[in-house]
C-alpha cells in the first residue's frame, strides 16, 4: 500500500478511528476521510485536522462525481476504505428501499468513482447480518446459502456481491470484512449507548428489547481497526471475504448488568419485552468461526465482556457521568 | 396453491412457456401475464389469449403501483411468478448500474406490490451465475462465499438477498431456483440462437466466443417449468433455494457441431477468439450437484445434448429454415 486513504464514513464511529489509527502509521502520507455527516458531526474528526495529511471532504457516497474528483490523481496502490453505512438497522424494516439504495447504490458508486480515477483496492465493512440465522453455530464464512432477514443485511450482502464483480472485470481487489458488533467510544447507537440513554433518563428500570437472551460477539473499535488493516496486509489480490470479531458471545442481558455496573446504579429492574429478537431481523445469535482471520495471525486482544465495560466506560466518560 | 398466477415477464421466452404450462392445468383458474415487452413481444402470448383464464398486462415490474393494482384482491394462496429478467449478461459490463436496478430493485418492487396487496408467495428465477468460479464442482447450493464475477450475477445475488429479507421480516414464502442453461423454442438470446443468426449470415464460418470449451448445463424450458412447480409443491413454506437444471455439461464446441448439424451445414470452419470465457463475466464451466432437487423427488428427463438438437431444431422451424 502507497500511504494514501480515502474513508468513506471517516467522521463516523468507525471512520474517526480508521482515520486516527491511520495518522499514527508513519507510512501514512495522505488521508481523506469522506463523509456525509448523516450519522455524525465534525466532533470526532475536528481534532485530527490539525495533521496536515488529513483533509476532510462534506459528501455523499452516492454522488459519484463529487467522489471520483476527490480520486483523481489517485494511484492503483491508493485505497479506498468504505465504511460509509447506515447504522441503523431498524429502519429498513419501516423504509425498505433504504439498505438497497444506501448500501448497494453507495458501494456501486464508490467503484464507480474508483474506476473512474486511480485506486483499485477497496476495504468494505460488510456486517453478520449477511448470513441470517445462520444454519452452522460458530459461523464460518463459507456457510451458505446466505438468507438476511433484514433489509439491512440484503443490502450488505448485495454490496459485496457488487464488489465481488468489480474484482473480476476491472482486476479490483477487494477485502471484504464481516464486523461482528463494534463496539467503543464515540458511539452513537447500539445495545450500549442505547441503555445508557435510558438509565439516564430513568434510573430504576431498564426496558430490554427481546428476552435478554440474544448473544453475540462484542468487540472493540480500536482492535477492529487493527484487524482490518493486519488482515488486508496478508489477504492477496482479489475478492477476500473474512469474519472480524472475537470468539464467543455475551448476551444481552450481560450487557445491562455490566452497563448498570458501570455506571454505578443500585437496583434496576430490567423489564424485557419478551420474543427471541429484540427487533424484527434481529438474529439473536451471532457467533463466528474465526479461523481464517486466526490463520492469517491475527486475533481480537480484549473478549466481549471487557469490551463491553471499555465501550461502556467511554461513553460514560463523553457524557461526563457522575456516579450517584 | 389457489390457482392464481401472476407472472411478470410472462410474454418472454420462459414466461410464456409457463403461463401456457399453467394453462394447462385444470386447477388454474387465473393467470396474469405481466410484461412490459423489452425483451419480447406478444407473438408468444397472443396464442394464448383466447384462453378466457388469461389476461396479459403491458406494464414494467418497476412500476410499483401499476403492479400492486393488478394484485389488489388476491389473497395469500395466490402465487407470483417472478420472471422478469434481462436477458443480456453482458449489458451490466458497459451499464453498471443495469443489473442492480433492473434485478434487485424489480425484484424489490415486486416485493412491495406483494406487500401492498394480498400474495405472499413468489417464485423467482435466479442463476448460476451467483456462484462465479465456483469453489466446488459439481456446485450445491450452500457453496459460499458466493463471488458473482458478473453484474448480473450481482444483480441476481442481491435479488435473493432481498427475498430472504421479505420471508422473514413479512412472513413470505420465495422459493429460489437457480437455473443453469435454459434453452428451447421461442429463444432470442443465448448460444444456440446466436449460433443460428450467424451461420445463417455466412455458412462457411463460425466464430466462437472464447476457446470453445466452456462448458455448462443445459435444459429444456419446459422441463424448467415443470421443475419450478414440482419442487415447489414440496418445499415448505419461507425461504428454499434451489439448483434447477441437468447433471454434466455440454461444450460451446459440442454445441456448435449440434447446431451445424441441425442446420445442415457442411465442412463450416470454427473460429475461436480464444480466452477461457466468452466475456467478461462469463463463468466457464457451469456443472451443478443436483442432489437437494432429486431429493424433491424431480430430475430433467432429457440430456443437454438432446436439449440442445431440440432447441436448434425449434428455433430453426420458427425462422422457417430450409437445409441447404
Amino acid at each position: 500500500m502507497s500511504g494514501r486513504y480515502c474513508v468513506t464514513g471517516g467522521a463516523g464511529f468507525i471512520g474517526s478511528h480508521f482515520v486516527e489509527r491511520l495518522l499514527a502509521e508513519e507510512g501514512t502520507r495522505e488521508v481523506v476521510a469522506y463523509d456525509d455527516l448523516s450519522n455524525t458531526t465534525t466532533r470526532w474528526i475536528e481534532p485530527l485536522l490539525a495533521d496536515e495529511r488529513l483533509r476532510f471532504v462534506r459528501a455523499d457516497v452516492l454522488d459519484t462525481a463529487r467522489l471520483t474528483e476527490e480520486l483523481t490523481g489517485w494511484t492503483q496502490d491508493d485505497v479506498v476504505v468504505h465504511l460509509a453505512s447506515s447504522v441503523d438497522m431498524r429502519k429498513g424494516y419501516h423504509d425498505r428501499g433504504f439498505d438497497l439504495r444506501q448500501c448497494a447504490e453507495g458501494t456501486l458508486s464508490v467503484l464507480n468513482a474508483m474506476r473512474a480515477s486511480g485506486p483499485r483496492t477497496v476495504l468494505f465493512s460488510s456486517s453478520s447480518t449477511v448470513y441470517g440465522d445462520p444454519v452452522t453455530l460458530p459461523t464460518p464464512e463459507h456457510a451458505g446459502p446466505y438468507a438476511p432477514i433484514s433489509m439491512y443485511g440484503a443490502g450488505k450482502l448485495a454490496a459485496e456481491a457488487l464488489l465481488s464483480a468489480y474484482c473480476h472485470l476491472d482486476g479490483f481487489t477487494a477485502h471484504v470484512f464481516r464486523f461482528g458488533n463494534v463496539v467503543g467510544g464515540r458511539m452513537n447507537h447500539g445495545v450500549i449507548h442505547d441503555f445508557i440513554e435510558k438509565l439516564d433518563a430513568r434510573r430504576d428500570r431498564l426496558q430490554v428489547l427481546g428476552d435478554g437472551r440474544q448473544r453475540k460477539n462484542y468487540f472493540l473499535v480500536e482492535e477492529c481497526v487493527d484487524g482490518i488493516l493486519t488482515a488486508s496486509g496478508k489477504l492477496g489480490p482479489g475478492f477476500h471475504v473474512l469474519n472480524l470479531g472475537n470468539p464467543g458471545t455475551v448476551s444481552v442481558d450481560e450487557i445491562a448488568a455490566i452497563v448498570i455496573d458501570e455506571m454505578g446504579l443500585k437496583g434496576v429492574g430490567l423489564e424485557h419485552e419478551g420474543g427471541v429478537r429484540g427487533w424484527p431481523g434481529d438474529v439473536p445469535v451471532v457467533e463466528y468461526d474465526l479461523t481464517r482471520v486466526h490463520e492469517l495471525g491475527w486475533s481480537a486482544p480484549t473478549d466481549g465482556r471487557q469490551a463491553i465495560r471499555t465501550c461502556a466506560r467511554r461513553l460514560l466518560a463523553e457524557r461526563g457521568w457522575q456516579r450517584p
